[in-house]
C-alpha cells in the first residue's frame, strides 16, 4: 500500500500531511491560513497537498474539516467560516483533481478515531470523546465502530440541552453545552459577572480567553474557580445522560479548554457521579484527557483512511 | 436451519413463542404470569419454553428482557419485579437446561430489531425507537447495528435529563424525560392538578390512567389536553437532542402511551421542530408509530436469533 495524504481543515487553518501506511508520525506536513474565499481555499488547499505529496504513490487523501458535512457523499454542507462552500462537493473536487479516491469526515468524529487508533482509547472499543474548545463537538465508537447516522450529522455532543432557557448557542437554540462549557461560553460568563460588579483579578483585561480564567483560577481567583466549576457541573450533567445514552467504556476529552484539567474535570467527574442513574454506568469507566493533541484531526483522517482502503 | 424459540420477559408476564427460521408469523405461542419469586420464575420460564418446543429441532433460544442486563455475559443484572433475579445468569441457566445457544437482550433494543426487520422500520438502516409506557426505553440502529455500549446498558433514552430539578424519575434521579412523558408520569400530573383544584372530567375518579387521560383529552377536558401537550412537548425537546445524537432516518414511537397517537406526537413534532439546529437533521425524517404492537419484544428476538446463528 502506498503513502495517505490526511487533511486538517479548521476555522482558521488548513493542515496537510503525508503518512505510511501504517505509521503515525507523518514524513511531511504543511500549514496555512483559510483565511480567503472558497474557490481560493481550494487552490490552497491543492497546493498544500501537492506540498506534501512526495515521490512516492498516494493511494488516497483523506480529509477532516468541520461540519456540518456528509461523509458518503463526500459533501461540505456549510463551512462557517469558508463562504463560498455551501453543498461543496469536496471529495469530488479533490479526486478528479488528484485521480486518487478522497474520504471525507467530521474532525471532531475523526479525532475520535485517532485517538481509538492510536491515541488515549487504545485499548477500548466503546468510546465518547468530546472536544472542547471553540465550540464542543463529538465522537462516538461503539464496538468499534463510529457513529455517524444517516447522513453523517450524528454525535453532535455539544448540541443537546442541558440548561433549559439557558445561553444562546453558536447554532441559535437555547441551554446547550456549547453555550455553556465551551471556551468562549466561559470566558462570556466571567466578563458577564464582571460587567455585574464580581470583583475579579481579570476585571482590567478587556478582553478575556478561557487560557486566561483558567490561569487566574489556578491564581486563586474566585470568580474564575467558579466559572469552571459552573462549566465543569453541567459537562457532568451531560455526561451522564451520553453514560445512559451509550455506554462508554471511556471518556476521552480533548480541545484547547480540556487541557484545563482537574479544574475543569473535577467538577465534571463530581456532577456525573451525582446524576448517573446506577454504578454499573461508572464501575469500570475511565475519564481522561486526549493524548493526540493538534494532530487528532490529522490521525483520525489518516485512520479513516486505513479503514476505507 | 431449526425452529427458535422466543422469550419475551416483561414487568407481570413472560411470553414465549416457536418460530420456524425466517417467518415472523408463530407457529405456537403461550403467556405466564411472573408473579412468583426467582427460582419459580426460572423453572415456570422452562415450562413455558417445553410447552411452545414442538416436535422440530430448535437452534437457539433467545430471550428479550427488562433491563439492566448485560447482552454478552447473558446476565440479568437486576429485575425489579423478579427479586430473586440478581446478577442472575439466564443465559448460562437456559443453556445448561436445553442443550442449544441462549441469546439475551434488552426489550426495547430488541423491540428496535424487530421494527427494522418486520416492522416499521423497514427500508431504514439508522433508527431511532422509543417505546413509551410504565417507563420509556430506547433501542438506536446504526448502520445497521444495534448501539449496546460497553456492557449493554447504552440507549436507556428514558434516563436523560429534560428539566433540571423535575419530577423524580423510577430511577431515583430527577428530570428524566421517563418521569415526565410515560404513563405513570402523565397520571401523576393529571392527579396533582386535580388535587390543586384543576377541574377535570376525571376528577371523580380515584385511580387514572394514561389511557383515561387520553380518552378525556379526546372528549375535550382541558387538563388532559394539556397534561399530553406537556408530555409530547418534553419528548420534542428530548427527540431534538437525539436527532443531533444519532442523526436517524426514522423515529418509531412504540409502547402503549404512544397509542395515543396525535395527542403526544403533534406537541413532539411541533417541540422538535422548534428545537432542532438546522434542517438537515428533520427533511427526510420520517417519525412513525410503531407497527409490532405486543409482539416486538418477541419479534425482536427472533431477529436477535436470526443476526446471530
Amino acid at each position: 500500500m502506498g503513502n495517505i495524504v490526511a487533511v486538517d481543515i479548521g476555522g482558521t487553518h488548513l493542515r496537510t500531511a503525508l503518512f505510511s501506511p501504517n505509521k503515525v508520525e507523518p514524513l511531511a506536513i504543511q500549514r496555512s491560513s483559510t483565511h480567503v474565499q472558497g474557490e481560493v481555499v481550494f487552490e490552497r488547499l491543492c497546493s498544500a497537498i501537492a506540498l506534501v505529496w512526495g515521490k512516492d504513490p498516494v493511494v488516497a487523501i483523506s480529509v477532516a474539516s468541520a461540519g456540518p458535512l456528509d461523509p458518503e457523499a463526500g459533501m461540505i454542507l456549510s463551512a462557517p467560516n469558508i463562504p463560498g462552500w455551501e453543498n461543496f462537493p469536496l471529495a469530488n473536487q479533490l479526486s478528479s483533481h488528484f485521480k486518487v479516491p478522497v474520504f471525507l469526515g467530521n474532525d471532531a468524529n475523526l479525532a475520535a478515531l485517532g485517538e481509538w487508533r492510536y491515541g488515549a482509547g487504545q485499548g477500548h472499543d466503546n468510546i465518547l470523546y468530546l472536544t472542547i474548545s471553540t465550540g464542543i463537538g463529538g465522537g462516538i465508537i461503539n464496538k468499534g465502530q463510529l457513529l455517524l447516522g444517516h447522513r453523517g450529522l450524528a454525535a453532535e455532543l455539544g448540541h443537546v440541552t442541558v440548561l433549559p432557557d439557558g445561553p444562546i448557542c453558536s447554532c441559535g437554540q437555547k441551554g446547550h453545552l456549547e453555550a455553556i462549557s465551551s471556551g468562549p461560553s466561559i470566558a462570556r460568563y466571567v466578563s458577564e459577572k464582571i460587567a455585574e460588579g464580581t470583583s475579579s483579578i481579570l476585571s482590567n483585561k478587556t478582553t478575556i480567553s478561557a487560557r486566561d480564567i483558567a490561569n487566574a483560577a489556578r491564581n486563586g481567583d474566585n470568580l474564575s474557580q467558579e466559572a469552571f466549576a459552573r462549566a465543569g457541573e453541567y459537562l457532568g450533567f451531560a455526561l451522564a445522560d451520553f453514560l445512559h445514552i451509550f455506554n462508554p467504556s471511556i471518556v476521552i476529552l480533548g480541545g484547547g479548554v480540556s487541557q484545563s484539567g482537574e479544574l475543569l474535570i473535577k467538577p465534571a467527574r463530581a456532577a456525573l457521579e451525582d446524576r448517573v442513574m446506577n454504578s454499573n454506568y461508572t464501575k469500570d469507566l475511565c475519564i481522561t484527557q486526549a493524548n493526540l493533541g493538534d494532530d487528532a484531526g490529522l490521525i483520525g483522517a489518516l485512520v479513516q483512511a486505513q479503514l476505507n482502503l
